[in-house]
């Protein structure tokens, strides 16, 4: 009982607030760490909750490539880039877009959205294998009937034209950096999701719980204003694998290892950094 | 020890935290789910917050179509539109007056402001019938009275000239696809508000009560991104009326239909998709 | 029943929370009205606190006026708009600093940074006579030190040549047009004001106390994408008056007349309407 | 009394709420101020979280860099500003990455990200002086490698020709005026931090612990917004030394000075108008 108390006290605890923002932290005590998520979890697959967060990875994945590359069409097709919401508001929509469906899926599926995302909380253990791998594949469908809707709202050769919101190496870059852009860019991304989720903060720090689904929508968005222009922006493979399977010409699909070899690399960075260094998870003992 | 634990509802719960973001839920039980509401509540004909709710959803409806449809205006008369606030500009108004309007009305009225949220409250059961009616009403007369002040300030001519900001299906897009655009951002809109709304989600996730305004608003925003291009985005009815009767012309008036059935077809959706998969509320009993 | 209370601690109160967002408020006891200021209240002259708040209100005022015509001279200098942040960032300024100065000062003077909030918040009684004078001089000392500085910077005649930020009826829009886009844009801001102070709302829905400059910071920001095409936008009487005085020709006097009695009629209609129909205090007793 | 206690729940503090947005503060007492911390603490040293801290404000500066510089190269590549993200979307790029930053690292390190911001805390007494000459050396280092990737990643002819995202001061300004601008633009963002992280206000207002990286954020792109036209917008000593190692011509080290000399006075001005105008710290004894 005293347990679940303790449990609760989200943006207001019974600790004494040692961390407000602008100092640093003193202690590490104080809270309880969810235990580690077993890689198999055999009732999981009995639960309606586990297929229903199932469902709910596929709606949100499905919603997100729907309204961003129809908004990147909608850029694109025009011939000055002054008579639409610009490029800027290609990023604002992806970034919006998480946003919104972290805030509507965080209580039904954790509101991944993106398979480097449900990679690093695996890394973190915060789910189990089988739930990452069943993740995965309701976020890649879920992405390509998006895209797939979009296409058939633009028409076939309109939608060709335009590139289709696939990601590809810009002119101008190299593999290299496009592939770097990818890793520091999911690096920026699950970082943010880590933090949000980070057992201790949420019992400390008010504005964490409450905010979370904020600064991780802005990490996509911020990302998108730095990496348009070399990639497109990628840092989630759900995304660039919905729009290179509708799309489907030869020069997306040469390019498309790096959408998940960075952002998976960007992810795993991230889970270590947080893990090790920030949580030092590894050198304590667990109670 | 009373007033210690009192210290820390905020939030706010009395259930231990089972579902940080980035996880996913285990549970159903533990929260307190309002009983629907019954379809005609004869007491609330005779109680004076009825008309109140009902005052403030006119006023809400005309100052939204008042700052968007002056906003559109501005944007339009400018023969380069890097001199205005551009297509992200009026994207930004409609969805930043539905999150400051909503804001500011939801403790009065809930804060709809959008005959197919109203809709989508009604299928979901949180209001009654008399109430859904009256709100359709004064929302659509506040919509008319809104656009007829842009039209006084900006002169006859000059507003028919520019389109009167009223909704149709742009030139290169099937009438399938406009509809097809209404249907899935009016879903986008009702989902996020339905999630905003969810009696188990505000007992257990504190970002979902305390930030509620902004993804509604925000889920406005993205769907004007992507769907101005197609249709000029209406996902509101009253907002398509409004606009409609005021500028009246028969090109208007033509594709005025797909701004009602497709907002209430999407409204529709959103209701059975949160209902039935989520909360799964058909195969439950109730306590 | 004990339960009951507890489960309903959302934004913190002792109140069950009958009002989740997208249904109507039912009931109207239950929270602590502050009793209307006095008109004179004697006291406030000797307290530090008082000299402070105004202290408070001339520095946010500054601020204020500092970066917004800052961004606006930015913005006017460059021959191509698509250089700068365009007219969109300076709605974003505009917005943004009442965003950031409401939260830093909310707790010192109230953050108002405006007469006409002042004189809203006046008439709604919840300060006294003698302390809305004594902020409005402020207000207005603020904002011409402001202005001045900008002025500073960019040298005399750049400043005078790019218009200094002065608020002046636009070319093709009569008078009549210029008053009813100041009053309608004031009474949304001093609208959301009220709504974001309410006592009853602070006690009840949890999004009201929390979010509440955010809100405030989006009225102006929204007022500002709507209206700048016809006055510059005002519906603050201290902006328009440092702006004016430091600028100082003549056909900004002309009209400023506009953005002192626009702005003062905008936040009286907002002040009787939630006074009047969203509160309905006058019919109501007292405990 | 118990209702008295209960009325104040905002926030989550035991003490009564008398400060409501719109009014002024009437009472000094009632919170725990922390003590002024030591200019040496010499067990920090031999604790991990200083080490950690000084490591977070490494990777945060190191992030901060390298997307707000590749933004800046994005934008600075293109003939015409209409096929980027805009100056607005630098703007949003420098506030947004603060916001995420602060987000995710107030409660490892405090959140800095900036040397002034450092100084200003420092000042204010809020950490000791060892640890404000650690992490400054940890900002200016992460900012080095920041910008170096960019440098990586854009290839060095096309880095240096796009200026590098470096600060000067711009033509037709005086240094004089860029100083100012880099002056007051501290004092924007350091008052809002001191705002953020004041004990009272914490204690007191609900909306201040959990907004803080919001308006941080914004304070930073506000500034933007304003001085990009001036100065390239610094008022982060470690950002413009980044930038200028990294860039390394002689036009960007002439003026270098103005990016570490007026973000200083500029945090000085903040902390002495916190400590002495708002909070009265020097005529109060400490309890």
């Amino acid at each position: 009982m005293e347990g679940k108390e303790e449990d609760v006290r989200l943006g207001a605890n019974k600790f004494s607030e040692r961390q407000p923002i602008g100092t640093s932290a003193q202690s590490d005590k104080d809270y309880k760490e969810l235990p580690p998520a077993p890689l198999f979890e055999p009732g999981e697959l009995k639960s309606w909750s586990f297929y229903r967060a199932g469902i709910a990875e596929f709606m949100a994945t499905f919603l997100f490539l729907y309204i961003t590359i129809l908004t990147v069409m909608g850029v694109s097709q025009s011939k000055t880039k002054c008579t639409t919401v610009g490029i800027q508001g290609i990023a604002w929509a992806f970034g919006g877009m998480i946003f919104a469906l972290v805030y509507c899926t965080a209580g039904i599926s954790g509101g991944h959205i993106n398979p480097s995302v449900t990679f690093g909380l695996l890394l973190a253990r915060k789910l189990s294998l089988t739930r990452a791998v069943f993740y995965m594949v309701m976020q890649c469908l879920g992405a390509i009937c998006g895209a797939g809707v979009v296409k058939g709202f633009q028409g076939n050769s309109r939608y060709q034209m335009l590139g289709g919101g696939a990601n590809v190496v810009a002119h101008g870059y190299t593999k290299g950096s496009g592939l770097g852009a990818e890793i520091i860019g999911t690096f920026v991304l699950v970082y943010t999701v880590l933090s949000a989720t980070d057992a201790k903060r949420n019992a400390r720090d008010s504005h964490v719980p409450i905010l979370a689904p904020l600064p991780i929508g802005f990490a996509v968005f911020l990302v998108h204003l730095a990496t348009i222009p070399i990639t497109g922006t990628g840092i989630n493979p759900a995304r660039s694998l919905g729009a290179a399977i509708i799309y489907n010409k030869d020069h997306a699909w040469d390019d498309h290892w790096i959408f998940w070899v960075g952002p998976f690399i960007g992810a795993a960075l991230a889970a270590i950094y947080h893990q090790i260094i920030i949580r030092a998870i590894p050198f304590k003992t667990r109670t």
